[in-house]
């Protein structure tokens, strides 16, 4: 139960040409991925962002885990702080992943380790982490197809087309639901908006609704609204919608809208660590919290974020960044011991190529909506050494280091800004 | 790690003739001790309340629990929520054991069995308790002299005298807590107040400040206290006092005392439920909030109110009830595993007599002022059948069976109630 060694490796994945309110998708998405060696030889994995103030940091805490216990989390969280605090401080991050944003580095590196540390646990006892996490409520966890516009290829040359093609407009919307939800069974659906014109998303979310009476419908414009807009949206939106993801930005702005529309409003942006969590209180700006381990601190502190969002009847879904398969496990078990998680969680994993997985066996299967849950040790996953080896190739073949969704747009947009609001 | 069977044993143990706000502690305290047996033969072990509406919702529950394995805490809550629901509604509890009182039913007893689960678990890991808490940021943890007015002996004829002596003056209340750090090394007091005159027991705070000058103290008048009594005491309590705990009734109370008075104001009265919790943010009633596993609904939970408390910027301490050993080790290993538990935590233990404990080898150290934790397996102690057996007998010998403090009071005054407010 000691860590005898931690190995940090950055690999990078094919990411489809994404469109969002920051920009769009670059060919590559950067992640880390942590083995946590202990000293009866079990592994304990985690997976977190690659953008490189992330793994700056994750590889310089690395070299000071050895001799900690996996069952040490304060301790682990002491030297993360400390060694945090004696980095200089970070280039500015890339504002989509907000783990990299330097004030969050903490939360987010003790994360990462966090979930390899408790994998090791469950390994060591011969359990599935949900059992470490109070027992699985559900082990059929439900997630949402997560929709977006996008272009049919990326812009540089050498970037093979994927196989979803483009999604402009409602109708190229529908069908990217439709495909997604026969390969995946999904019984819910999010849309990423705040790209195009809203009056083209809002009627996007209306096609979806004609197309899949009954299914819950989420839209998430990234703060990319005015506040007129988004309350000429809410008209509209209402009646379609179970929540309505950031429409505007910052906490009073949220709470302003809440207030004007009755909505019930969900949010990753402003409420992304406990000191907002207060303030969203004393506000009422958001009802729902969409948690992330990543972010909020690994699976221990999601926990007491959803014992928190319980106290003050909060509504408790999930957020989901381009992830593989070591994460959706974390997020799925993390869900499945978390009762009042009751929204299906985002994911970006039907957007993975099968062959970007570094799994054993490939990409975990999404099937009736559900990631399903078995009691095999730990996360229930191990790493393909080959698979491992090939993303880490792919991340030293591409020049990529910190995500920026503006900067890639700019290269078909010259003049492009990722303005809040946009519209 | 499966339940092959539970055991629950009533127990009760001498308690001093200890003055307080309801009345005056029996001749006997109860308890309930909780045997959790797994299909390995590992026992985990817990302690409650005694009273007969816990006692009774426990053995209810014992019942039901064989086959459920000792992780699935949240298979544990809805069994217990499930046969609590099912139960005629208990007569009013003692308002003295916040556990006892119906509407916390099914957080105490869920509790009771949460720390034998997690027992078992860490037996089972062969790890201290802490290590399954996230790790001890403290091996030595502090614990508060806690002080109470008292006669020299029982009105029971057969009663014989403890060894403490009387205490109805502040120079005995000084002798009490030389006589109590010099046993146990204390470096904070606490003194339980709200039962004679106000003007005796602020006396009393204050020669405790001029014989232990530095020592932190605390006074806790449970609630007996008018507004008027309250500010008064506040100015000559305000520059000796770490924090000034339940003077008044009631979280709109409590906030007009805290704007009023400026002090930080603690409770465990107030604020014992999440509900509560949520209440008295929105109301800034109290700074400080003690915890107690017992009726926070477990380890886990109480965990989760220490988070809670991080993020709303409270202080967090720790309550007690009349207990022994497996109560006092489950105090240790939590406050041992939470960081911002920095207040020393109040515990009965010293009022204990060495005989009655139920643990192997007798009443657990407490020296310079803190129970020390090692790396022994679970919570580090095992139930002594003999010393179970003897105060099972003294369970069945007494006719005590909820705890009523008032009713007892009566015995030395005809007429006594428990007002709130007294003063």
């Amino acid at each position: 139960m000691i860590v005898s060694s931690v190995r940090i490796t950055p690999i990078a994945f094919r990411d489809p040409p994404l469109l969002n309110a920051s920009g769009i998708h670059e060919p590559y998405a950067l992640r880390s991925i942590i083995e946590v060696v202990t000293s009866e030889g079990v592994t304990g994995l985690g997976e977190t962002y690659g953008d490189a103030p992330v793994l700056n940091a994750l590889q310089a805490i690395a070299e000071h885990l050895a001799g900690l216990t996996v069952y040490d989390l304060n301790g682990l969280r002491a030297i993360v702080t400390r060694i945090i605090a004696g980095l200089p401080a970070p280039a500015a991050g890339a504002l989509l992943a907000p783990g990299s944003q330097p004030a969050k580095l903490v939360a987010n590196c003790f994360s990462a380790f966090e979930v390899a540390f408790l994998d090791a646990q469950a390994r060591l006892a011969g359990l599935p982490l949900h059992a470490l996490l109070g027992g699985a409520v559900r082990y059929e966890v439900p997630f949402s197809a997560y929709l977006f516009f996008k272009y049919a290829r990326h812009i540089e040359p050498e970037q093979t087309p994927d196989a979803w093609g483009e999604a402009l407009t409602p109708a190229q919307i529908v069908d990217q639901a439709r495909r997604m939800i026969e390969l995946h069974g999904f019984g819910s659906i999010k849309l990423k908006a705040g790209t195009l014109a809203p009056d083209i998303e809002v009627a996007a979310i209306e096609a979806l609704a004609n197309a899949f009476p009954g299914v819950p419908l989420r839209i998430d414009p990234n703060a990319a609204w005015s506040m007129d807009t988004a309350l000429r949206c809410a008209d509209r939106l209402g009646p379609l919608i179970e929540y309505y993801e950031d429409p505007v930005d910052g906490l009073p702005a949220m709470a302003e809208l809440h207030r004007r529309s009755g909505l019930p409003l969900a949010t990753n942006m402003v409420v992304t660590s406990f000191e907002q969590f207060r303030t969203s209180i004393a506000l009422d700006a958001v009802q729902i919290v969409l948690s992330d381990h990543h972010y909020w601190g690994g699976l221990r502190e999601s926990q007491a974020l959803g014992v928190m969002c319980r106290t003050f009847d909060l509504g408790l879904s999930m957020h989901s960044n381009s992830h593989l398969g070591i994460s959706l496990m974390a997020m799925a078990h993390l869900a499945a011991a978390t009762p009042n998680l009751t929204y299906a969680c985002d994911t970006h994993y039907p957007w993975v190529e099968e062959d970007d997985e570094v799994i054993c066996g490939g990409k975990r299967e999404i099937t009736g909506g559900c990631v399903r849950l078995d009691d095999s040790p730990g996360l229930g996953v191990k790493l393909d050494p080959d698979r491992l080896a090939r993303a880490h190739e792919a991340f030293l073949g591409t020049s990529i280091r910190t995500r920026d969704d503006e900067g890639q747009m700019r290269k078909y947009q010259r003049e492009y800004r990722a303005l809040r609001p946009r519209y």
